[in-house]
């Protein structure tokens, strides 16, 4: 039990690292960087809070533990933002194989029965094709969003993105796991593109 | 629809706030005080890594619930910090009822019967009685020790805490929730106070 308690909090302790890893979009207020270990607990919230935008079936129970997991890699990868790179450095072969080398290193560090378990959950939201994950990736999408409407902008302006591209890069995927939000979300999208165009 | 999203993302943006109420307690590295949202995050993934030290029954998904949302009220009332005022401010009748006001305002943000069920949660944490609430607070509890053993002191140096003081405070919490942890916790504690002896 003692070597199992230790390699718990090998993992605890690592994963504290998470809070240090800086995203592009800010606090709703636009006063600092969110990082990345604040932003998985306010989807966590975001989950229990917009649990009836979710089809049926989907699992929120499972929905949290996704989302407070699905970040931990950025420990040694880093936070690729959405609109870096014109949209093309998100889920580039680059990206996912180093992603894959980090959840190995750190899910490696837990007991191997906790380890295998926690990195299916990691691996299943990458996926992105169970309910749970397309519901999950849908929370993960639309909370920058929020933000930059909060902040007036935020890295809608640091990235020069269009309505076409925030329909294309995040629209598309929130609406896949919750189409109604979506559809409120964009509404109050459209007084900053609005003033833009 | 449209009214009870309004109310769903006043919360949430309201919620945004915990992520700048510093905590007494650093992050694992020293390097700066952690703050209660990044805290929040990282008590959901020690009940998903320590769930096999949480006595039988206890629901670990209503844990996560309770520890994502343990922490709100403190937008309004700032952390009070366990060892601070020698022990005597943490749960004072003054705490207990600037925290109900903001559980009121807070939580009354969200549509009603959301905001009930998660008000319901909440009380459910403080109130530390149940099976579930008891794992969770003995989480949150054990959580600054790590962060303290691993800083090489923390708040037990700046408030000036002795073995038996972290034992009264802290250690009789957690040995109520994870009675096989704290033993083991204990005994990592040992190397930072038989050093001040
Ligand atoms: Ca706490």
């Amino acid at each position: 039990m003692t070597g199992r308690l230790e390699a718990q909090f090998a993992f605890l302790n690592e994963a504290d690292k998470l809070k240090q890893v800086l995203r592009a979009t800010t606090l709703a207020d636009g006063s600092r960087r969110e990082n990345s270990g604040e932003h998985s607990w306010h989807l966590a919230l975001y989950a229990m809070v917009l649990a009836d935008q979710a089809a049926p079936g989907v699992s929120i129970d499972r929905v949290l533990r996704m989302l407070i997991l699905h970040d931990l890699v950025e420990i040694d990868v880093g936070d690729v933002p959405i609109h870096s790179a014109n949209g093309a450095a998100h889920g580039s072969a680059e990206t996912v194989a180093a992603e894959a080398a980090a959840a190995d290193r750190i899910f490696g560090l837990l007991p191997a029965d906790l380890g295998a378990d926690l990195r299916a959950l990691w691996e299943e939201f990458e996926a992105a094709e169970s309910p749970d994950a397309v519901f999950a990736k849908a929370l993960d999408r639309v909370q920058p969003v929020m933000h930059n409407i909060e902040s007036g902008g935020g890295t809608w302006i640091s990235y020069n993105v269009t309505a076409e591209q925030l329909e294309a890069r995040v629209g598309t995927k929130v609406a896949r796991g919750a189409p109604a939000l979506w559809d409120w979300v964009r509404g109050r999208t459209r007084a900053f593109f609005d003033g833009r165009a």
